[in-house]
């Protein structure tokens, strides 16, 4: 009766105590080093193994992936070895997608199908992807045919769509049925899933002709037909529509679960709010290490040498960037060399100019995001950024002007500086409306490399601008 | 029977094109201005302005917000001009502080008092605090004693508290209660909100006991107590924790609703999914406006001059982070002069350093926020970041010092870029760790600043590095 995170938080701490015993992973490591280590300390080494795979198994399965995501690769390596099959296969979907390819590739293929066999198939869906192919195949093979056609129908819709979000488990009456029908329907199914908060109406052809809250079954009497009752328009969702737009639905209209359709109309599946929430959340943090260039799934535990590598195309990107800016100065080394204050102005002057076209990338990207971005108003949204850069660049360009004349008593150096700082300030937010808009014309995340590109052009316009100026005015 | 958001594309494409019609804001306008315009012209436009009205009646609240945060300001007032009183109130909850406070600013306070007594007490608290004071006491003045209390007590929590997200909505049944007054109670109801999946448990103290899934009145027979199927350690919520947290548990365990408690363990409240959802989505958005400097609630139509001076404080941080390490060159003035190629080459030291830095400090503010990040493999985590700084450091310091050996046919200049390289992405990865975890530890949200912070390390100690070997080995 307390908050589930912080009562897990003493939940966890006995099998932090145990891996912090130094022998239990020392005992695992000797174990695969001196095979025909003491008897005693195999004894003690395995006693400690069954305290853990005990604990474990009172720990929901999201639990115990949480837990591996914070372990180092050892300790996380020791617990996953006492994770239960009945489990396995929840928290392989439960955690993020590097941890559990590192977990798959040291798993044994049978351990992994008893796992995964046990699955929901919409999880399995999931899993399946990050299977070896002969682990998949076996996998396929173990389970019903009906969950096996589930899994061959939702694999045909692209990832990210809302065919992959959903479920098969829902609860769908035919137009005809009473409210007597409908629950005896739900008796025979016995506990009801969670998130089922709707019941699915649908017609002859098994196309969606309506739904109704679960709760009107308490509210009339048992020979009511539910056609009487129910929704004619209900909130429903294609198979292959993309899912962002869907997380945008049901958190505008507070659903809890939605039938899904395919092309016919014919009701195939269900999506519920925790699915829409998860990929909301997933989402979000991915953005944010996408836009420095990492991969959304990064793993902080990882072995040092392979993140290092996954970095190494973002950092060529950078150096490449920077580099051709720097040849922007080089054009102008002449210049520098006659007045040297120029080189410690130069980068006042670029950073500026990132800075502020960062602001309008990112008020760009979430109008874009919100669907706020439209034809009939991006003009106005356009001028608007504009005129705050000239505005800001006025002022801001006179206070660094003022500053960069009193520093090397030089008027024209301070106005080169201020003239510089304001023609920057409107590309950047020139630079910071485009980007973001093409992007997103040409189908792409506009979260993903805008802000590279952007500080690529407001680095290189500003010293080309500020180096220009000064070489026209002052030398 | 589709896509929800899409049929609102539809639906707003009627009001979109009677606010096209010029004669509509034209209308507005003139009728301010000239009091006594021809009588045809009133007509045509009162005429408009029903079907306005008519159009937005047809409308979920969340819809009109929406429409609202993306026309511009002088449409903005119109459609708000002509949004029921029934609905003004929530469409108030739905759309974001900046746009409320600009549309409280222009309304007329009866006007605001008949939206807001309609309110669900708990969307009240949240919108009385942009209320003028003088609009919210009569607003609370007119409210019920029981909704005036609710009010009073919510008020008490914290922002971003369980108790600020909570709603009073709930379904509880004393402990002694069987099926059958379960139902009895729902009937009494009538329709139950949405969000409605459990029915919570109280001992006669009104302390929480057990919860059960709505959908077990079905399953058992009308005479068994609650007490025998409810689950008796529910997840449930203290009113005065942080909203934060909630929303894990509420993604870890795909939870639907909770019970909320005060400090005796008394069931206070309920927590539904859609408020975490809202609070979940708007924190990523936020975070992301943040991060640049803008307020979380930036609306995107604000008139410009307005929007301007809100960005000055990040400008001014931004300049003086910027001047600081432009400093740093200006010490080194004396060498750029002797080599005018440092000027040229310092820029791309101190970018590489920003970018890996800021990679580090992404990865660690996620860390930090999934709450994996503890005593126990903090130091892994940072040896790790700081290996795989030197190790990428090693490699295109490499590349980068031949590259300016090449450029300038100086093998010690580019041995001086090569050392610089390495340097500055080790520091940059000393303050990605550092950074955040400071923050994190003086109660900070890492998200905001960090980035700045960062760069500006990295700028400055790149600048540094390189000049300061170049000065002591070339020149």
């Amino acid at each position: 009766m307390t908050d589930p995170t912080s009562r897990l938080d003493r939940r966890l701490k006995p099998i932090l105590d145990l891996l912090h015993r130094h022998e239990l992973v020392d005992g695992l490591v000797r174990q695969q080093d001196q095979p025909r280590k003491g008897l005693v300390e195999g004894l003690v080494h395995r006693q400690h193994l069954a305290q853990l795979g005990n604990a474990l198994g009172k720990l929901h399965a999201a639990d115990i992936a949480h837990l591996l995501e914070r372990l180092l690769p050892d300790d996380r390596m020791l617990v996953w070895s006492q994770v239960s099959d009945a489990d396995g296969g929840d928290v392989l979907w439960d955690v993020n997608d590097t941890v559990a390819e590192a977990l798959i590739a040291r798993t044994d293929p049978q351990r992994l199908v008893a796992m995964c066999r046990r699955m929901d198939p919409d999880d399995l869906v999931y899993v399946a992807e990050l299977l070896p192919a002969d682990v998949r195949s076996r996998v396929y093979a173990s389970i019903e045919q009906e969950d096996r056609d589930w899994v061959d129908a939702s694999k045909r819709y692209p990832e990210d769509s809302v065919g992959h979000l959903m479920t098969p488990e829902m609860l769908a009456v035919a137009e005809t049925a009473t409210v007597k029908e409908t629950l005896k329907t739900i008796r025979r199914l016995g506990d009801l899933p969670d998130q089922m908060d709707r019941v699915f109406v649908t017609d002859a052809r098994g196309r969606l002709v309506g739904s109704f809250a679960l709760t009107k079954l308490f509210l009339h009497p048992l020979r009511t037909p539910v056609a009487q009752f129910m929704d004619r328009d209900p909130a429903s969702f294609y198979a292959d529509a993309p899912a962002a737009r869907t997380a945008l639905a049901f958190e505008r209209y507070d659903l809890i679960s939605a039938p899904v359709l395919d092309a016919k109309d014919k009701l195939i599946g269900r999506l519920t709010v925790d699915h829409v929430m998860d990929f909301v959340r997933e989402e979000a943090e991915e953005d944010a290490l996408l836009r420095e260039g990492l991969r959304g799934d990064e793993d902080l535990f990882a072995p040092a040498l392979f993140s290092a590598r996954r970095r190494w195309l973002w950092l060529f990107v950078n150096l490449l960037t920077a580099f051709v800016a720097s040849r922007v100065i080089g054009v102008f080394e002449g210049t520098i060399e006659q007045l040297v204050a120029l080189a410690t102005l130069m980068p006042i002057v670029a950073s500026i100019g990132g800075n502020t076209g960062n602001q309008t990338v990112a008020l760009f990207i979430r109008g874009l995001a919100l669907d706020q971005i439209k034809k009939d108003n991006v003009g106005y949204l356009v001028r608007k950024e504009i005129g705050i850069a000239a505005f800001n660049g006025l002022i801001w360009g006179c206070v660094m002007g003022a500053v960069a004349w009193l520093l090397y008593g030089n008027p024209r150096l301070g106005m080169v500086m201020a003239i510089a700082t304001l023609l920057n300030l409107v590309v950047a937010a020139i630079a910071g409306v485009t980007v973001p808009l093409v992007m997103n014309k040409l189908g792409r995340d506009p979260a993903l490399g805008s802000s590279v590109m952007l500080t690529f052009v407001t680095d290189s316009m500003g010293f080309f601008i500020f180096l220009g100026l000064a070489a026209a005015v002052l030398v």
